[in-house]
């Protein structure tokens, strides 16, 4: 896949730096509407939408929903009403679902008012749905039957088109409550005229159309099939949640974590518009400048002893920069054990006291190492010894801070892989210097 | 899930401290072997090898399949030989591909001994694939039949045991050789003594074989099915590559991301053994030490500027974090991408122009609140004016890093994730050092 896309990319940049018609490839054709996505994503704005223009009509929904937010965004706000016409003719209730927030308000009743009832009826179902939970995100097409069908209704539902994904029928009663499900291979060898509800899969359970995504993907991969179905809490059956779906999510939650990690959202587009980005990036630069003050008040403690101690302010990196990696050595493992569900109350002391024995053998290690350089380099036994006192106590509190500070963000319910980084580096920079630079006034001066 | 099992995780633990034996749940009877995977990885290595004793023995296996390697061998290195004997008593070629790297070779050849001859045929077609590569994991539950059978022979097939995850059944020719697939929802209304062969459903693709992990994903994913069979180079029908093992290979992935931007691997032990968690952890801290080091050693050009302006060393931190965050956001988004395959030749440059205008917006915005503070604090425009030019060299000179270290690390097939943001923090500290206090020689003393 990525070599044809990166070819794409390649030729489509060239063509709008040249501006020569003739280098292009005819169409889009033979890519899937994934692919295309990738594809424009992959370009900046001009180009973008110069390839937009070779994005087969009928593609249009597909490749809009497979594309991220701030991405799409950039296409969408450039339509004509003629492509608008275009792309709401024909949508389902699933894709003005993902689509809607991207649409002005007219746009999205233009669209409603061209579905059919059941299309209509379905999207107001999911759009009653907040933005992380399951109902809002399920699939409808569905293969289902009266609870009372016999196998021979069966054997005639599966003659139709069937939709991807299909290991089972769903049954319901007359008033569209979910009462069970049908393996499809259990239909061979069956008597045409046996009733379905005999022939119920009793290990298959529905999964609640209020579940969390984050739920909703665990119990879905536990359950092993290809398609579960989703009930309301009345029980009626909502719609069903495919692999598709649960892969999407999958991906989605873990580019929001590694994004996190930088301040940054998942939908980040690679061209955003250079205003956007920086404004957007600036939030987290500023948060950073007021611990990175934090940390030069805590030197600025300290100013008298390092006029008299210069090795002191080349070292302080040092210090510093052992204690961030140390703690966040710690942090990534705790932040997987929380988002796996390992991490329990009970459970923290131990971690605690592994981590900090970590620390303290690695401290130990790093701080002689570093006193006998720091010694050798400034001609100082005294420094050496400074250094080395710090190193411990920093690798101590990084390993500290790294338990405790995902742990407590998790309580406080805020996202420890979005600012779980940041706190620890104020931590350990703060400790670090303090420490060094107090060590330092007390042994050195 | 996550209730339960952390009910059961608390559960473990306050047994194994006050030594209570009756405050245990009586066992693991209602638990997916995911499940008690993920409860044994949670557990201190006592309580771990206490909770194994109640894990039943007929799911030995699967349970140590589903946990992380690491975790696993903490169990595997305790057993006596009555437990390795329940173990490989009834192992299957995927099981035991799983788990021979983490069993004596001896034990290996018992289990293979123990296998019936068509599994061990399968374990060796699995084992002569390397660890990165789709052939090594297929799934050998298969609904094949010969290519010249007929709707009935597909129908006598389908009233046995039917593996799950079956959307499709497979044909193959007189030597092995993969011939197509049927969608098992067409032998629906179709004549009994019709050719399978009329059916081929045309869209679906093999894998190969030789793929890697990564690529077999992507196509898998691309697919939209629950199952896609896998063919050897020379076209005979391997096994089949389900979404159980795409859903296991792209968490794998991703987690192998995460853990790699602290240099950790994803088989890292929550309660891994102190002394190897720091012999591991060592190394990743010692490569920082040298990149701290180099930052010190240019601080340490200007040991004379730093001491008759002591303003400098308060405000190193500031130059070098604000650096620091500004160059990983782009790193972070530049990592995405390719991981993505977003990024190629062709787009570099777009984008390393976009990066350095954000950066430039960002750096001139903060040099000019940094600079005020500074300048308020000191109570000297110069100590301003100085640090605001450092920061705007910074923030471009991250910017560029950012854009281009990832991007040479993968040409290098170095991994960006593991190692980028080490590289980056080193050149934005010492880029930033060195503007900052060679600035500040030039105008300050």
């Amino acid at each position: 896949m990525s070599e044809e896309i990166s070819q794409h990319i390649d030729q489509m940049i060239r063509h709008d730096e040249d501006e020569s018609p003739d280098s292009l490839p005819d169409s889009f054709d033979e890519l899937e509407p994934e692919q295309i996505a990738l594809l424009l994503e992959s370009l900046p704005l001009d180009a973008r939408r110069h390839a937009w223009s070779r994005v087969p009509a009928e593609l249009y929904a597909d490749v809009l929903v497979a594309m991220r937010t701030e991405a799409r965004e950039s296409l969408l706000r450039q339509f004509d009403s003629q492509t608008l016409d275009q792309l709401t003719s024909d949508l389902d209730a699933e894709t003005l679902i993902e689509l809607a927030d991207s649409l002005p308000d007219e746009v999205v009743d233009i669209a409603l008012a061209r579905m059919d009832d059941r299309q209509r009826t379905h999207y107001e179902q999911s759009a009653s749905y907040a933005e992380d939970l399951l109902g809002r995100y399920v699939d409808h097409e569905l293969l289902v039957l009266p609870h009372n069908s016999r196998v021979r209704d069966a054997e005639r539902l599966m003659r139709r088109k069937v939709p991807e994904y299909s290991e089972h029928l769903w049954l319901v009663d007359r008033t569209g409550r979910y009462t069970g499900a049908v393996a499809i291979n259990r239909l061979f060898g069956a008597a045409s005229h046996q009733p379905l509800a005999e022939l119920y899969d009793e290990e298959l359970e529905a999964l609640s159309a209020e579940l969390t995504l984050k739920d909703a993907c665990e119990q879905f991969e536990m359950a092993e099939v290809a398609a579960l179905p989703v009930i309301t809490s009345e029980g009626r059956l909502l719609g069903r949640m495919s692999q598709r779906l649960a892969f999407e999510l999958v991906h989605e939650q873990y580019e929001s974590q590694l994004m996190a990690s930088a301040g940054l959202d998942e939908d980040e587009d690679l061209f955003a518009p250079v205003m956007r980005s920086s404004q957007r990036r600036a939030t987290w630069l500023g948060i950073n400048l007021l611990t990175a003050f934090l940390a030069s008040w805590a030197i600025g403690l300290f100013e008298a002893t390092l006029q008299q101690v210069v090795a002191l302010a080349v070292l302080m990196p040092v210090v510093a920069s052992m204690g961030g990696i140390a703690g966040s050595q710690t942090l990534t493992l705790i932040i997987r054990g929380l988002a796996l569900g390992q991490i329990t109350t009970a459970n923290i002391m131990p971690l605690l006291k592994k981590e900090l024995s970590v620390g303290g053998l690695n401290g130990v290690l790093w701080a002689l190492v570093i006193g006998v350089v720091a010694s050798l380099w400034f001609d100082s036994v005294a420094i050496g010894l400074v250094i080395g006192m710090a190193i411990v106590i920093n690798i101590a509190a990084a390993a500290l801070s790294g338990v405790l500070i995902p742990v407590l963000l998790e309580r406080l319910k805020i996202d420890p892989a979005l600012s779980g980084s940041v706190i620890l580096t104020t931590v350990t920079d703060v400790v670090g210097f303090v420490a060094f630079l107090g060590l330092g006034t007390l042994l050195l001066v």
